[in-house]
């Protein structure tokens, strides 16, 4: 299994106070001899439904020399594991957990505008000192 | 720039023996404020069409400790460069250039097949010791 990221604990406080309950810690998967790991599972029962709603998040800190090296690294675990769910589990929803500041950097940027814009990536972003999520982009 | 790719002139030596001209090493991108370089680009005269046809080849080693690590970095930068291109030169093909023996392993397995079939990599195998292209998977 891969280390933890730095964020981790703080996105699954994070989300706890959002009002999910983490499920996966990490959510493993199998596709065909390959295994993956997405840093977390979660559910929220929504309410007038009684639907669960179900997510799998995979935290990146932004904390290398490149920012676009680490984008790159990210985009390309998103759309392998996007890809993977969408055969497994296709009622799961994906998403990177960035720090809304890494958000504002990159993604108010022309390469971010146009990745979201193709629906390449969905995000959740985080406030690292409050430990409260800040926004979700889908 | 980064550093140069371990295959990175046995694939331009392979691209040449194929009939191309490489026409930049490497091809230099700037979209909004981020600057991007992919390994090699390269021309080829349709002699027929009295056209060019233009690549832009993205050289990857896989010789890191885990195989889908190798595979997660390069599908990211495959993604942002191909998203870039689309806008910035729409007439250039963008391919991934890897080992014969890497296609074999991770592209005839179901994650790879997957990522082929949903038409999210282009991909040129090469011989390294031969130092010929072996197919382009488009």
């Amino acid at each position: 299994m891969p280390a933890k990221d730095l964020y981790h604990d703080t996105v699954k406080v994070a989300l706890m106070k959002d009002g999910w309950t983490i499920t996966q810690d990490p959510l493993s998967l199998r596709f065909g001899k390959k295994d993956f790991f997405i840093d977390l599972g979660a559910e929220r029962l929504l309410a007038a439904e009684k639907n669960r709603e179900k997510i799998a998040v995979e935290v990146k800190s932004f904390i290398g020399p490149s920012e676009i090296k680490d984008l790159e690294n990210a985009l390309g675990q998103f759309v392998l594991y996007q890809n993977a769910l969408s055969i497994l589990e296709p009622d799961r929803a994906l998403f990177l957990a960035i720090r809304e500041a890494v958000y504002v950097d990159l993604f108010e940027e022309a390469i971010g505008q146009l990745l979201l814009q193709r629906n390449l990536l969905q995000i959740v972003s985080f406030d690292p000192d409050q430990e409260v999520i800040i926004r979700w982009i889908t």
